[in-house]
């Protein structure tokens, strides 16, 4: 049905395949993960030439579902170790699937060193010799890649931290007006496709929306029907459109849930500061914009264009990332985490993992808890190369390591997000048992938990964490193959029409007549095939663990622990 | 029947106790990794207050048994996350066991960041605030506390790399001169001493062969017999009391099996100027010692005393160390080596994780290939605690994941010594399959692979390497807890009246009726308990693998690879 290219980077050749029958109706994370298990041996160096970086488009995306515009990236982690798939905004799934592009998978391992572009256009693809952008930070390399190929390209790229291939390098896409920060940023696959000597891929189509579509009459009316229940939504239709995902920040500090000052604390002083209610307000003042869409057609608009003092922007500041670079560091300056953010998108790093990796460097007394202008600098020497950014660049436990630092909150290797798992307990069940390290995306119990969305669990109580945590992991893995942005789980969770109109449009784009079961199996599969991978890597339940300092010692202000039993984390993947 | 000293670091209290039933009649490795086993959470942070370092002299250790006095230390490393055994020469075990103490348990962790001391004589044990000793050396630290409490003493100690600790610190142990350089040096754990505060242990006592004995007529008569035994032997009487173990380097050499260049080649062609004899000359020649015994009653004597151009004494080079720090970097010149290896001593480094690394930097180009004086300047850096310093301190895997660079020969994170493991295919083996990475000590195939003792195994033939590997990890474990030098396994192996003598004085030591079959069925508990252990922390046989590029690629002048299949590799542990 679609076209699979294969880029051999020993070789230097690119070969266009039709995709072949096992990999055949997959598509975003169901491909990503299903090639990887089939193809790369789980024991291999992440960084050698038996690891490949897989691409997938969603599976409803380049079409007007709205919010589908989601691209999948997957490999063999250099972070933790596990299978990871990561997935990202920004044009470059609508643009690959609008050329009916169902995968990349890039092998094997350049001998001579050299950086390469991969071009794919209406003609075919090839690689292009591009050491000339050796060292380069993202925003260069954007506008010389727009100036030569004009604004309309698609754009995945690496920064430096990639071409060093440090284990929190992420991939960079663009958005619309040419922002490369939407990243499929965790687990280090930016070091992967570094590995691959791959410095950027570049689709160069004005095509955005034209996947092909089998019933078009009956996917405009889903898809119309789609739009209307996430707008009709609290969250997809108001929240998220008004303050983006930061304005989590001041409900998960007054949940006192808000990670402050690497893990002491639920509550940050200077949460409002660092708020998405204070960013639209300083953005808007400053020309810049409170609300933003990562690609045409989304109709949650939850980015944000942040002009700095410096003359700089950031686009955008989300919520994760100003809590990463604020609260778990004290610092309650939007300016300095701004301008960290914009450190983190220029040199290609996850900015989850590079503020939790600040936050370390401050408990071991390198840098001064709070002190915002002694982090950015200590940031900028990631780009530099300098010893002490490769220790930044590879994440938390590696700089824990550095310094005799035990105190890191971390999942097989993966700093964790911007939740406490002592104040909301389903999402420390997702940290432990997601298949790859603390990851909050993987099964978002902070709706539950926090937000009251599908339902109400409580979050200091272990009761009804296992199930939120799997139902949530299962329906994550679907939505996260069918292109669809993440959030519009707010939606779906609290409308009984929401996925049945998911399975409407995959019907419709795909002339099937699957089921809403079908799907959730297609989600278990999904996760199925991750542990497999994982199993075959050496990992065992004694992995989906949280480090003792959650089970053992309380916080403010709630005086609980982690106390979710080893045995009850080990039924989150019976189904 | 003995004493344990149980030293809590978090109130600062050393209680004395008797050996409880469940560690009684155990010495050395069997004791250590007992006690790890039954009392560390196996999935703590080795850094963390829930890691034990624990501490026993062997079974003989303190007896006239000639070169019985090995210790044994254990803790879950650092370094692999798996149980660790690493055990030293050196008068402290002997000193111990005079003292009436089979085992030290440190547990807990300082709240305070302060370093202490152990201070254990005839009248008890108790801890002494050390804060003035932060960050000196171990030579400086040695000759103060030599000063201090009596040129008598033995002394434990970790140098400025234990301190921060890092994952490559090793326990220096002082030798009769009081050269602290006989080191626990495997597997970090230095580093786990450090995270206790624990600065050394002063073992304030002139006694050294005082251990009680049972039946001192019987014992005497079986020690005796042992001495000749040991003497006897081509390699215990002769080999290694004349050039030490540096007679390995023109040896292993010859037999194409010296990794030269990280592992591309199998001969050194600057080979001979490290080499033993090379050493033992140049040693006489400037008033050092070519063969020198790290403790009081070993025949082996495979020690050797080095002084170098700039007044500075290292002693003893051996042969791992002259391999890691010399051929493994291509670095010729036998005072860079000597140096290195002194700065290795004084800082606190295992030296053949040191050159491991030292030989990562210089595949990523950081250092340039066998150029010894930037390797020092490169070294000095881990006790400065740069970020340099840190990334070199943390072994090569480390540093390997600091610069991109795939090409580590290592084994659960653990660097390999000296050996080919495509060049000598039963070391290959046990580096893959042995409880604590790649190790030479815990199964050492060169025996018959290349010396011919023990009979002969084509080193380059995968055929009879698993039962070879098994064998000998069984009588290693055996011998290791008995506190017998592993060097008596030459004689022991080809000399029928070997293992039964060792049974002989182990049954006058302790009064005790044990068979042969008894002492390797020990061996083998030993075995089982570390597996247990390691099981528990996640392991499994997916990590008793060899990275790809020895299975994939032959090297010069052997052409073959290492192809022990996965399923050979699993059968290890069958007994």
């Amino acid at each position: 049905m679609g076209t699979l290219l294969r880029v051999d980077m020993t070789t230097k050749q690119v070969n266009q395949e039709s995709v072949p029958e096992s990999y055949s109706g997959l598509g975003g994370r169901a491909f990503t993960s299903k090639v990887v298990l089939n193809e790369v041996n789980p024991i291999c160096n992440p960084l050698g030439p038996n690891n490949k970086l897989v691409i997938s488009p969603g599976m409803l995306s380049g079409t007007k579902a709205p919010s589908s515009g989601r691209l999948s990236v997957g490999a063999k982690s250099p972070l933790t170790g596990t299978i990871k798939e990561a997935n990202a905004g920004g044009t470059t799934a609508q643009k690959l699937a609008s050329l009916g592009i169902n995968g990349i998978i890039v092998e094997g391992k350049p001998e001579d060193g050299k950086l390469y572009l991969l071009l794919i256009n209406e003609e075919g693809a090839s690689l292009i010799p591009a050491d000339d952008f050796k060292g380069k930070g993202t925003y260069e390399v954007s506008a010389l890649l727009r100036e030569k190929h004009g604004t309309h390209i698609g754009l995945m790229q690496i920064g430096p931290a990639g071409e060093m291939m440090l284990a929190n390098a992420g991939i960079a896409n663009n958005d619309p007006e040419g922002n490369s920060s939407r990243y499929a940023g965790r687990g280090g696959l930016g070091a992967v496709m570094g590995s691959k000597g791959l410095k950027a891929i570049i689709i160069e189509t004005k095509k955005i929306m034209d996947a092909e579509v089998a019933n078009s009459e009956k996917f405009n009316e889903a898809a119309k029907k789609f739009a209307k229940i996430l707008l009709d939504h609290p969250v997809c239709g108001q929240g998220l459109p008004s303050y983006g995902t930061n304005v989590l920040m001041n409900i998960i500090n007054e949940a006192g849930a808000l990670p402050t000052k690497n893990f002491r604390k639920g509550r940050f002083d200077k949460a409002n500061e660092i708020s998405g209610e204070k960013l639209a307000e300083v953005a808007v003042e400053r020309g810049g914009k409170a609300t933003h869409g990562c690609h045409p057609g989304c109709v949650m608009r939850c980015s944000n264009i942040y002009p700095m003092p410096n003359g700089k922007v950031c686009a955008p500041v989300e919520y994760e990332s100003a809590w990463a670079l604020g609260a778990h560091c004290e610092i309650g300056d939007l300016d300095d985490v701004a301008m960290l953010n914009y450190i983190c998108n220029d040199a290609g790093l996850d900015t989850i993992e590079a503020g939790g990796t600040l936050g370390i460097l401050m408990e071991a007394g390198v840098i001064p808890w709070g002190d915002g202008k002694a982090a950015i600098k200590a940031l900028e020497e990631v780009a530099l190369g300098t010893p002490m950014g490769r220790i930044i660049g590879n994440g938390a436990v590696y700089a824990a390591k550095a310094y005799g630092v035990t105190r890191v909150g971390e999942a097989k290797g993966q700093h964790m997000p911007a939740y406490d798992p002592r104040g909301a307990k389903g999402i420390g069940v997702t940290y432990a048992t997601s298949t790859m390290g603390a990851d909050h995306t993987a099964g978002y119990c902070i709706t539950a938990n926090i937000l009251k969305v599908g339902g109400f669990t409580d979050p200091l109580k272990k009761e009804g964490q296992v199930d939120l945590s799997r139902n949530l992991q299962i329906a994550t893995a679907a939505i996260d193959s069918s292109g669809l942005c993440l959030f519009v789980a707010f939606a779906v969770l609290d409308n009984q029409e929401g996925l049945p109109t998911v399975v409407e449009m995959l019907n419709a784009k795909y002339g099937l007549s699957l089921s809403v079961d079908d799907v959730l199996k297609l989600g278990q599969q999904v996760l199925r095939d991750e542990r497999e991978f994982n199993t075959r890597a050496g990992f065992t339940k004694e992995h989906d663990r949280l480090p003792e300092f959650f089970t053992d010692e309380t916080f403010d202000p709630h005086e609980t622990k982690f106390d979710v039993t080893n045995d009850e984390l080990d039924s989150v993947h019976n189904y």
